[in-house]
Parts: C-alpha cells; sequence; structure tokens
C-alpha cells in the first residue's frame, strides 16, 4: 500500500472537480474561484515554502479566520512535508508567544488586520524569522520587522505551481493544534499525515457528518479549532463547494452567506447558532433565508433543547449534536437516532439528540470509574470518558507530565466526565477538574446548568463546587439574567427544583445573580475563577444546613 | 496515533448496535441472528484459533458462499492476527490446489456441500492440516480425511469468547485474494489491517458508495470476490443490517430476499441483476418485490443500458455502475452524475453513468500511452490505465515477475485500457491482452460489444483480435442468439454498422455465430481460447479486403 497523506485530497478536489467554487467572505466583499485555481495556487505555495527551505521537521503557523488563503495553508503547508500549525487568534499574548515558542514555528501566515497587529506587537518576543500576511499588500507597521516579510499574493505570483509533490510519509507530522485547559500552560497536539487522511475520511462517512459533492459546505467554527472539525479536508477530498465566513463574521454575514450561497451543511459553537435565530427573530424577511440549509452541525459545548426545536420547526433545519477533543481530531461522536428509533415520541428522540451521541467509526469509548473500573452502559454509572483509535492522539508536544497522566495502554484519558446509555449513547455530564464532590458522590455541574438555562430568564448559568465543612463540597450556581427580567434568585431556584427531577442533595445551597460569566481564550466558562470567586470561607455553608448525602 | 485495524468494526458494530440483525439464506430456510451474538462468535472463534495455535504470519484459507458463518471467518481470522484468505469455490481443482499451496493456507474453513466435495476430493494433494466444515455436522466423507476435522459450531460451542483481542499492528497481512488473468498462474494479492481499514471507510463515504445504520445491505458478490467488494466490513463498521444470500441464490432467491428483508442496497455483476429482470417479467406478482430497495451496485464487467433504464423506470431503482480490481481491494471507481449535471438531458446523463465513472477517494488515476507518456483526459486519448493510493496493492505474493511487469514507481499499471473524458469519468475500452491493434491504431473489443449486446436478440458477445496479413489484426465478434431467433450474422452486421457510430474501420471483418463464449474461472469471457479457435491460417482475410485503417 502507500502512505496515508493528504496527496490524494489535493489530486480529487482539482483534477475531478476542478469547476466547483470556493467563496470567502472577504472585508471588500465576496471572493470566489474554483478548484483549479485553488490548487494551482496551492502547488505555487509549495513553492514557495521550498525555496524558502521549508519541508519535514519544520513547522508553518497560521494566525487567522476562516478564508481561502487560509483553505491553501492547509494543503501547502503539509504537501510541502511541513507541518501546519494553526494558532488561535483569541488567545491572549502571553499564549500565543508560549505556543508559537514551543511550536518553534519558522513561519507565520496571518491575516490582515487584528492578528497581523497582534504579531507586530508580539514579534520582538517570537524566534520566527517569517512572515507571510494573507492578503495582497504588507502595512507600514510590519514591513520594518526584523526578518522577512511578504504577502501570501507575492508568493503565489513568484512561483510556478510545483509539478510533482515531494514525498510524503504516513507517519510525517502533518498539523498542529494547541489546547487549553482552564489550569496549566496550553498543550501541543500534532496530527501527522495518516492521521489527516484517516479522521477526514471518517467525517465523510454518513456514521459521522457524511459529506457529499452536492454539499455546500460552510465551516463556521474557527481554522484555528481543531482544522475547523475537519471540514475543509473532507469537503475538498469530497468535491463540495466551500464557503467561508471570514474575519469575525456577524448573524446577519452568516444568514446571508447561507442564502446567497445555497449553503446545505454548516458547522458551529451553539453560541453562533442561537445568535442567528436572534437575529432572524429581528429581521422582517418575507422568504426563509435557510431555505437551502439541511443541517448545522453544533459542537464545543451542549446544544440547548430549545434552540434545536426552534431550526427544526421553523426552518426544517436538523441540529446535529457532535463531540469531541483536539485530541481526537475533533468529530469523536454525532447524535442522531437510530433507525429502529423512527417511531418514537419526539420527546424520546430528542433526549437522544441532545446527548454527545454515538462514538464515530474508528474509536472505542468506556467509562472508567476512580476505582479504575469499567463502568456499565446503564445511563446511571458515571466514570471518566477514555477514548481510544487511529485518529486519537497518545502524546503531547514535549510535555511527559501530561502524557505520563492523561495517556494509558492507548487510551486517551478525556477529563470528561459521562455516563453512557443502554443504546451507546454518550453523555458529558462534567469535566473531571469541575466535578462537585458533595459527600463522596458526584453532583453534574452541567446538568445543573442545563436545568437553569431551561429557564426563559436566563442567558448563562454556571455551576461550581464551593467548599463545605461537612460536604467537603456543595455546587453553587451563578447565573446571568435577562435585562429587565424580575426574577430573581428564589423563582429560579424554585423552578429548578421543580423542573430540574434532580435529588434534592444537586440543588446548589446558593443561587447567584452575576454580571457575566467569565470565559477563557477559548470561550470556556472560567469556572476557576468563579470558584476562587466564591469559595471564600465567609460564605462556607454552615454543617447540616442543607441534606448534602443521600443517606 | 493507534493503529488501523478492524478491531474497532467490531467493537463498534457489537457495542452500538447489538440488536441489529444479520440475515443468511441457508439450506433449511433463513437464519438470523443479531450482531451481539456475532461479536460473541467471532470472540469464541478467535480463541479457537489461538488454541489450534494460528496467529500472525499463518493463512486461513475460507472455501464457500455468502453467510453468517463466512462473515464471522472475516473478523475472526484477522481479529486472532492471521490473515483471511478467500478461495474461489467455482475455480478448477488445479487452481484450487495450486491456491492452497502458494498461499501456505494453515486451515481451510469449507461450507457443506459441493465446496467440501471439492476439498475432501482434493485433499490428498493439500498440505493444509485441519479442516473446518461451516455447519454443524461432519459429513462421513470428511471425518476420515487426514488432520483435524471439526465444525465452527464446534468450535464456538467450545470456545468462550475472548476477553480481549490480541494485539494487531495496521501493517500486519489480513486479508488475501488471488487474481486470475487468463494467462499464467493466479497471483496472490495481499491486504495488510491498514487497507482493510482505509478501504472500507472509503466504501462507506457517499463519494464511494455511500452505506448507513439505516441501509440493508445485501452483498450478492460472492464473498470469495475480493471480500465482496467490502461491503460486509463496511457494513458493520455502519452498523447496517445485513442479509447474505447463501450457496448459489436464484433470482427467485434473491428477489423474495429483498422483499422479506427489505433490503435497500445489493451489489453483484451484471448476469445476475440481468437475470433477476427476467425472473420479474415472468413472474405475475401484484405488489412490487422490490419496493424497498434503492440501489444496485454494478460491477465486474459493464452494465447494459437498458438494464440500468428498466431497473430505474419499472422499479425505482438507481443501477451504480462501479469498476475495481483485485489489486485495489474491488470498489476504485463509481459512476454517478456530478451535482451539476442536474439538468442535463436522461441521455447525457446515462452517457456518464455508463462509464466506469470517478475515482474514489484515496485514489489517483492516469492514462500512460504505450510511448510511456501521459495521456490528456479529452475522452478520446486512448491509454493504460494506472492507479495508485493507500487502498491499491504494489506487489503480488511471491511473485517477483509479475511485479517487475505490473508495478512502477508506487503505481499499479491496470492492464485496462481506459479513456477519460473532460469530467473525469474513467471508461474501459479493452484489456491490454484483449486490444485490437490495427493498423497500429487501437479497436475497442468492449465497445464493440457493448453494440453487439445492444441487440435485441443477442445474449453475447465477444469480440476478438484475428491475424492480418496488412493490418496485423483485424477485430472478429462472435454471438449467442436468443433461440429461436430469425437474427443472422449479416443483420448483425448492418445493425452494428448503423447504431454503432464508428469509424468504418473499426467494424469486424466477421461475425460469427456460436452456441456459447467460453469463460474463465471468473465468468470473464475466455478469449485466449476464442482467438485459438478462429485465428487460423484458412480464416486468414486477405489484403486489401477491408478499409481497416484511417488513412
Amino acid at each position: 500500500m502507500n502512505d496515508l497523506t493528504l496527496r490524494p485530497f489535493l489530486w480529487r478536489s482539482t483534477r475531478l472537480f476542478p469547476e466547483k467554487r470556493l467563496v470567502s467572505r472577504t472585508h471588500d466583499g465576496t471572493h470566489a474561484y474554483e478548484y483549479e485555481t485553488f490548487g494551482e495556487r496551492v502547488r505555487s505555495i509549495v513553492a514557495a515554502l521550498r525555496d524558502l527551505g521549508l519541508g519535514p521537521g519544520d513547522r508553518v503557523g497560521t494566525f487567522g479566520w476562516n478564508h481561502h488563503r487560509h483553505l491553501e495553508t492547509y494543503f501547502a503547508a503539509p504537501l510541502s512535508g511541513a507541518q501546519l500549525h494553526t494558532i488561535n487568534v483569541q488567545l491572549g499574548d502571553d499564549d500565543i508567544v508560549y505556543i508559537v515558542e514551543d511550536a518553534a514555528d519558522e513561519i507565520l501566515f496571518v491575516d490582515p488586520g487584528d492578528p497581523l497587529e497582534t504579531i507586530i506587537r508580539l514579534w520582538d518576543d517570537l524566534s520566527v524569522d517569517q512572515l507571510v500576511v494573507m492578503g495582497e499588500t504588507v502595512p507600514d507597521a510590519a514591513s520594518e520587522l526584523d526578518g522577512g516579510v511578504t504577502t501570501l499574493e507575492a508568493l503565489v505570483a513568484e512561483h510556478e505551481p510545483v509539478d510533482a509533490l515531494p514525498p510524503l510519509e504516513g507517519s510525517q507530522p502533518a498539523g498542529m493544534c494547541y489546547t487549553s485547559g482552564t489550569t496549566g500552560r496550553p498543550k501541543g497536539v500534532e496530527y501527522t499525515q495518516a492521521m489527516l487522511y484517516a479522521h477526514s475520511m471518517m467525517v465523510m462517512t454518513p456514521a459521522a457528518i457524511g459529506i457529499r459533492e452536492t454539499d455546500v459546505v460552510m465551516p463556521v467554527v474557527p481554522m484555528f479549532h481543531v482544522n475547523s472539525w475537519e471540514f475543509p479536508y473532507a469537503a475538498t477530498m469530497a468535491g463540495a463547494t466551500q464557503v467561508y465566513p471570514g474575519p469575525s463574521p456577524t448573524p446577519a454575514d452568516l444568514v446571508s452567506l447561507i442564502d446567497e450561497e445555497s449553503v446545505t451543511l454548516t458547522a458551529g459553537v451553539p453560541t453562533v447558532w442561537i445568535d442567528v435565530l436572534s437575529h432572524l427573530d429581528e429581521a422582517d424577511e418575507y422568504e426563509n433565508p435557510l431555505s437551502s440549509l439541511e443541517r448545522i452541525v453544533v459542537g464545543g459545548s451542549a446544544a440547548p433543547a430549545d434552540m434545536m426545536r426552534r431550526y427544526e420547526d421553523e426552518y426544517d433545519v436538523a441540529v446535529e449534536h457532535a463531540w469531541g477533543m483536539t485530541e481526537t481530531m475533533s468529530i469523536g461522536s454525532v447524535s442522531r437516532p437510530k433507525s429502529w428509533m423512527d417511531d418514537w415520541s419526539r420527546k424520546d428522540r430528542y433526549r437522544k439528540r441532545r446527548k454527545q451521541g454515538l462514538p464515530s467509526p474508528g474509536l472505542e469509548m468506556k467509562l472508567v470509574a476512580e476505582t479504575g473500573e469499567t463502568q456499565p452502559w446503564d445511563g446511571e454509572s458515571v466514570g471518566e470518558l477514555w477514548v481510544r483509535g487511529p485518529t486519537v492522539v497518545n502524546e503531547y508536544h514535549q510535555r511527559p507530565d501530561a502524557n505520563a497522566e492523561e495517556f494509558e495502554d492507548g487510551w486517551l484519558k478525556t477529563g470528561d466526565v459521562a455516563v453512557i446509555d443502554e443504546d451507546g449513547y454518550v453523555e458529558i455530564v462534567d469535566r473531571t477538574k469541575d466535578v462537585i464532590k458533595s459527600g463522596g458522590e458526584w453532583i453534574s455541574s452541567i446538568e445543573l446548568e442545563n436545568a437553569l438555562m431551561a429557564h426563559p430568564d436566563v442567558i448563562e448559568a454556571a455551576v461550581v463546587a464551593v467548599s463545605h465543612e461537612r460536604w467537603q463540597e456543595r455546587p453553587l450556581a451563578c447565573v446571568v439574567l435577562d435585562e429587565g427580567t424580575e426574577t430573581d434568585r428564589e423563582e429560579l431556584y424554585t423552578f429548578l427544583e421543580r423542573e430540574g427531577e434532580f435529588p434534592e442533595w444537586w440543588l446548589p445551597d446558593e443561587v447567584r445573580v452575576v454580571e457575566a460569566i467569565p470565559k477563557t481564550a477559548t470561550g470556556k466558562f472560567d469556572k476557576l475563577s468563579l470558584r476562587e470567586r466564591f469559595d471564600d470561607p465567609r460564605l462556607r455553608f454552615a454543617p447540616g444546613e442543607s441534606d448534602a448525602k443521600p443517606e
């Protein structure tokens, strides 16, 4: 056999679908070209990287949003033998410097605008010596930097497309993405050529996402988040039309791209799609601008059931709930009812659809209790989710400390606390680090949060552990309320008691109304800072204040 | 990453879809069980193979039709670390002995009935020392053989399912199938664990076949033909219901299985589906027994256009034309119109659909002229089809002679002569060995055959080269006519002239009506014997008898 590499991805898309379109939203309107041009440009960039001395063993950093030039680097870097390293443009300066230095990126491809300003500001702290602006001109501020500064357009103009790609091996590093926990330094996760091949093919199968040539695919999840969940590679292999929403798209931008380009499949975190719904509620359109849209794949955090229902009822769009991690190359499970659940009630089908879903082809999963025992799949037994398979990494870049802790025997310990039901649907109930341990029993912060967020006046809710003398820890809820609402903590508490169907000892001892929930750079709730804020001796509950443990 | 192996195939199907069904037609009616039982039995057979001393480096031969027990060996052999070797039960004795000895099979799993009788007859010529009857009892004739003889049911009954599968590596040999040309000994083609993984995932993608959990899949192509085109592995990973039609199914058997089990997707050579149509024509049924069927994947030889049209018009079933070889693990291209051909005329869409189609994900193809030059994709330029990719082998088992001839630089030289059109659709026009070279120009025997077979009274047609003094070679057509027809060679010649749209010099110098076209053991036209029969000096055409070369 020949090795599993990205080479056939470029070959198939450009040879079989040269006329299919790649569309990007840019500052100056919509840019479009065809796969044929895309392929030539990728081959020019491969030539440019070769001439810049980059190849196997070198890392090519990218720092930008979703557009065709970024897609070109997705292919040119690994096809040149180098390794693509996508960097989150929303990180703080410290993390950016740490990540670029830890990866030892040799060159950075950077979006004009805010991302470029960030890199210029940090330039003296970085060992990188080549900068490529993913645009047409080098702004003055960048032209004064030490080292080589050029534009992607200049590289393309100055280099003939290579005829033959360099030889590649399946085991060769081809991709890299850092994952940031709430504690400790971000950890580098590396993907080989074979892993990118295998995961993209998995994403193409209907058992995972299912991407067809007839699809018009718009990846909204940023290209710096785990390869935009592999949609760009999978859509390219399928020969699908691709639409990229550019820098910081607004809900209005997304809706008009879906409408104008007849998008059929899109993907992103729930908040994006909640904002799109709000935008549509306010718009006063006669025709449904989502008429072409068939599916939204939602991941990154739990999708509210109400949002899923509204897309289905009002726009005839299916919302598919997915789960994954940087370490699983994104998509690791997708939630759809099985064929024989067709005649279930809608409510029961939603119960399945709201879970994280069925493990995607190639993966194996198990639940491991603190004792080390494997837990049964009964929808009740809780354990840490362990995952293994050819699309799961088994080490971090230069982090023996984390490697020893997070991998065992080919398994990745995800740090997610989950239950798996009799039908094999995984449901994440917590992060191991966020777990609330009351009297030795687990309380799921995520389930409490979801229940609170079901209240119409609650915008966000985070539940964290605070210390407790008798029960060690007890849950405390922080909620953000809609402006002008009269709902108060009392009512929320009653709502939770009435609607939540939780054991009494799960109910938070306190509900706090806050202005905002602090977030990490990747947009996750920063529960650590909430704990620090509220876990104060003066706030400790006295023993016996609640019946906090099942007897 | 962990290696690409079959392990997650068994895991996913049995853990996520334990209640889905596997159905087999047997001598005693329909047998059905669920994936859960299937998984336990596979694990018992893994234990049995281990106890029999079989593991890495050993080959496990199978000699049988399509049923659940054969499927069990598909998994148990490679998951035990050994290599599954499927042997064609329709081969002649000589080839069977050669193949079993060449592969050095340690054990044979054999169907009761004709296959077992064959093996008993050949037993003394085989070095195999263990025989497992894929059934419940050992017939008397088999119990007298030297060596261990048992049944699959005894192995299952006597062995507890293994808890943990042995460690497997992606590079480990896991499958094997012999390919027979019309000349020379059959050649062994070996598949690694990683290749089985990659090709099955490719088959699952909609760009190739596309298999979903909701499908009811019936592989009619025999399980000894290139893993039944990988449908069993892909359907298992998808969690689809599977239906196996058992030994030598008749058209009536196939129709009633489709009807009773609500089959949605099936696959096999064209003659099977032609026979099914004839059966349906004769049947006097009120309801359409194919109402559940969505697609038939057809390969192995070209599908007649009339058959494709009739399935579509009369039964609302799409016939999808596929191409592949033992060396490409079966499916290597599938023909479907592209999204933007939706508004083409039906005729134009059929022109595409009748070709061998678009290369499947992971493959690269090119046309190479005799000069070694790469040919353009213009629908006219002819060349040998070369294929490469991670699902293409790059050597034969112990055949350095063939390796030197048929592989170059990672490419497989398929021996198929093809054109590729501007849209990337491959069309096989001949086998290199069957090519007719008239005055230095290629004439496609396959195109002439297809044109002849379009005549309503022609059952089969084979066109071969016969020697010619002036033009070196000229085409001669052999046709089998419907019984009782009044059509004669004159009329056929006129039909070809009128309907074929061929250059005049392509027209066969002779049309012969024959009783039957001789076939090879794999059911292909045995053109070598036709050439030997007709290429007689007495039959040589005199110079100038036809205007046989374009000036």
